[in-house]
C-alpha cells in the first residue's frame, strides 16, 4: 500500500464522516429550527386526529402532527412560555405537544370522555374536565403527572355504572381564575364549584367552594378577561347563573331571565358557544339561542339593551381586539356564512360566505387579521379585518378550532 | 505502509473530525438555545449601556448584551413574533435585538436625540419619535431601513440650527393605533398627529392628520388598551386633550380641566408617566401632578371621580391584569417605596419600601408576579401580587425600565 492509496482510503473516510456530521448537524436543525413562538398557532384537524402547526407572521403551514386521537369539540391551552400546546380530546386523551420540535412531548388518556381544559395562572396545572367519569383532573403541567381529582357529585337517582362506582354529573365550562384557581359547572347536579391550589403544594388538595341550584343543567360557561365574572348558561331553563368571584360570598345571581329558548321552545340547532363571547367596552355581545339574532347585554347591570337582527342562529360571536366589530358564525345549515357588525351603531358591516361549515375563528392578537376554518372545502381562510377581505387561503383537513399562542398570556384562555 | 498502519492513521483522522463535528454541534447549540419566548423579557440598564435578557418562569437572567449607547429614558417594543426588541436610546440609537441569539442583529443611529417609539400593528414598520431634529423616523422592522421621515412643524419665531436648518418641534407620546397608524404629539407646537400607514407600499408616505392648537406643551401621552382614546397630558396648562380615534372628526376634546399644577404652582418634582395609567373597569387611575394623590377618573364622562390620597407625587400607576389591585411608584426623594391600593374599595391595601429609587414595575402577563427595578441597590426585585411578598432578587446594574414579551400582542404597548 502506498501514500496516494492512504490519501485516498484517508479522504474516503474523511469525506464519508464529514458527510454524516453534516446529515447530523442538518437534521439536528431540522428538528430544532430556531423559532420565536409569539406569531403560532395550533389548527385542530378534527376528522384525523391530527393539528397543524401554524405561522400567523408568514401564514404558513409549519408542520402536521398525528396520533391525536378524537378531536371532535377538542381545545388548546399554551403553556406560559409558548412552547407546548395542552389538546384535550373528546376521548379523554391529554396530549402535550411541543411546537418548536414539531412533535408529541407526552400523553395521557386520562379519562373517557371529556370536553375541554384550562392551565393554571401560574402555568404550573393543567386541569381538565370530564363526562366520564364526572369530574376534574388536575396534571403537572410539566410532566402530566396527577396532582389531584376531583370528583363531582354523585347522582344518587341514577343506576350504578356496570363496574359498580356511582354515576357523576357531568362537568363542564371550566376556566382558570387569577390566584391560582379553577372554576367549573356541573350539569346534571346543577353547580358552580371553584377549586382553590394556590396552596396546593403545602395542602396537597384544592380548596372547594360549592354553589348549589345554581339553575337547571349548565351547559357551558365563560370568564370575563379580567378574571371577575363567571357566567354560566343553562339549558334546562332561560337565564343565566353569574358569579362574582371578587365576592363570592354573595353567592350565584340569576341575570338575563329571558336568555335561552323561551316559552315557545324554538328549534335549536346547536347550543352557542360561550367562550366566544364578546365583551367591548360597556357591552357583551352574545349569541342568542334558537333566535336569528345577537343579543346586546350591558355588562354593569347584566341587562338586556337591544338585539341585533342576524342571518340565523349565531354559535360565536367575536370581537375584533379593538373592539371596533364583531365576527359572527352560524348554525347548521347556515353554517357558510360570517356576519360582520359594528359595535357602536350595531349596523351590519358585511355578509361573507366563505363556504361550507365555518367553525372557529381566531383573531391575530393586534386584530390585523382573522383566521377561520372552513371545515368541508379543508381550508383556513384569512381575511384582512379592517376590508374585510379574504387575503390568503391555506389547506387543512377537516379543520376546526384555530388557536395562537397569544392565548398563553390572558387569563381564561 | 501495512494496513494497521493504514487503520491506525484512518482513525486518527477519524477521530479529529468527530471531535472537530462534535464541537461545532455543540457551539451551535450553545449559540441558539432552543427557547420559546412566551415568558421572556428584557431589562435596560442606563447607566451601562447595556440590557439583560430575562426568564419570568424561571426568576432568571439569561445573557446580558452592551453597546447600546444612552439609555437613560430607554424604552422597548417587541417584534410581532417576540424574536426581536427594538431600543430606542435617549442618544438616538435604535438598537434591534436578536433574544433568540443574544445579540445585537442590527443597530442604527437614527437621530440626535430620541424619546421612544413603537410598531405597527403589522409588525412591518417601527416608528421613533424624536427631540433633535424633531419629527419622526419610519423604519422596516426586518432590515432598519428608512421607510418615511415626518418633519414636524418648524418653529418660525425660534433662530435657525448652527447648519441652517430650521428648528421643529420636539416630538412626544408616540403610540401605534389600529389599522397601521401611528399617533404622536408635538410638544413645542401644541399639536397631535395622526400618521396613517396603511396604503404606504402604493402610497410611499402616509397620510398624515394633524390637530393644531390641542393645549399648551403636550409632554407625554397614551392610548386605551383598545385602541380608541389618545390622551396627551399638557405641560403648559392644566387640563389634558382627548382624541377618539372611531371619531376623528369630533376634533380634540379638552378634558379633566383641574389636571395639572393648578394655581398654587406646586414644586413639581417629576412629570408622571402617561404610559403606566391603569384603566381597570370604569375607572382610570392616574397620577396627579405634583400632588400626593391617585386620581380616579370615570373613562365614560372623564371627570374625575375622586382622589386617594398616596404616599408622595406618583409617577406610574399600574393596574394588576386582573385589574384587582393597582401598584404605584413615587417621584424623588420619596422613590424608595410602593404601595399598593384597593380599585374597588380605593383602600391602601400595603405600603412597600423596596429600596432607593424604584423606576419601573412590569407584571407578568397573567398577573402573579410583578417585577420591579430597583436602581440604587442594582437589583430587580420579583413579588407575589396576591400576598405582596417579595419573591426572589436578581443582580442588574441600574436597572431602569422592564419589558416582557407579551407587550407584543397589545395594542399601544
Amino acid at each position: 500500500m502506498n501514500t496516494s492509496l492512504l490519501k485516498l482510503a484517508s479522504i474516503a473516510i474523511l469525506s464519508s464522516v464529514i458527510a454524516a456530521c453534516a446529515s447530523q448537524t442538518s437534521n439536528e436543525t431540522a428538528q430544532t429550527p430556531l423559532r420565536a413562538t409569539g406569531d403560532m398557532g395550533v389548527v385542530i384537524e378534527r376528522a384525523t386526529g391530527q393539528v397543524q402547526i401554524v405561522n400567523h407572521t408568514h401564514q404558513e403551514v409549519l408542520a402536521e402532527i398525528d396520533g391525536l386521537g378524537d378531536l371532535s369539540h377538542a381545545s388548546i391551552v399554551y403553556s406560559r412560555d409558548q412552547r407546548y400546546a395542552y389538546v384535550f380530546g373528546r376521548d379523554g386523551g391529554l396530549t402535550k405537544i411541543d411546537i418548536l420540535k414539531d412533535k408529541i412531548a407526552k400523553r395521557v388518556m386520562q379519562s373517557g370522555n371529556s370536553i375541554g381544559g384550562a392551565i393554571s395562572q401560574d402555568g404550573k396545572l393543567v386541569a381538565v374536565s370530564n363526562y366520564t367519569p364526572g369530574g376534574v383532573k388536575v396534571f403537572n403541567s410539566e410532566t402530566l403527572e396527577l396532582v389531584a381529582t376531583i370528583d363531582s357529585s354523585i347522582l344518587t337517582t341514577k343506576p350504578k355504572n356496570k363496574d359498580g362506582s356511582p354515576v357523576r354529573s357531568k362537568v363542564v365550562g371550566l376556566v382558570d381564575a387569577p390566584n391560582n384557581k379553577f372554576v367549573f359547572s356541573l350539569f346534571d347536579s346543577h353547580e358552580i364549584w371553584i377549586a382553590d391550589f394556590s396552596t396546593i403544594e403545602q395542602d396537597k388538595t384544592p380548596k372547594l367552594t360549592k354553589f348549589t341550584d345554581i339553575g337547571l343543567f349548565p351547559y357551558d360557561a365563560l370568564i370575563s378577561p379580567d378574571g371577575r365574572y363567571y357566567i354560566a348558561g343553562l339549558f334546562g331553563e332561560d337565564g343565566m347563573a353569574l358569579v362574582d368571584l371578587w365576592h363570592i360570598e354573595k353567592g350565584v345571581k340569576r341575570i338575563l331571565p329571558n336568555y335561552g329558548k323561551g316559552q315557545q321552545k324554538l328549534p335549536v340547532y346547536k347550543m352557542p358557544h360561550l367562550e366566544g363571547w364578546a365583551i367591548a367596552g360597556d357591552y357583551a355581545f352574545m349569541p342568542a339561542v334558537g333566535r336569528h339574532e345577537v343579543l346586546v347585554v350591558n355588562t354593569k347591570t347584566w341587562e338586556q339593551v337591544t338585539a341585533i337582527p342576524a342571518h340565523s342562529q349565531p354559535i360565536f360571536v367575536m370581537a375584533q381586539p379593538d373592539n371596533r366589530q364583531i365576527w359572527v358564525n352560524f348554525a347548521h345549515p347556515d353554517n357558510n356564512t360570517i356576519q360582520i357588525f359594528n359595535t357602536e351603531t350595531f349596523e351590519l358591516v358585511k355578509t361573507l360566505t366563505p363556504g361550507p361549515a365555518v367553525l372557529h375563528m381566531e383573531f391575530t392578537p393586534r386584530g390585523e387579521h382573522v383566521w377561520m376554518s372552513v371545515r368541508d372545502s379543508n381550508e383556513i381562510q384569512i381575511y384582512d379585518t379592517k376590508t374585510q377581505t379574504l387575503q390568503k387561503t391555506l389547506k387543512s383537513s377537516s379543520p376546526s378550532g384555530i388557536f395562537f399562542t397569544s392565548r398563553a398570556h390572558q387569563i381564561g384562555l
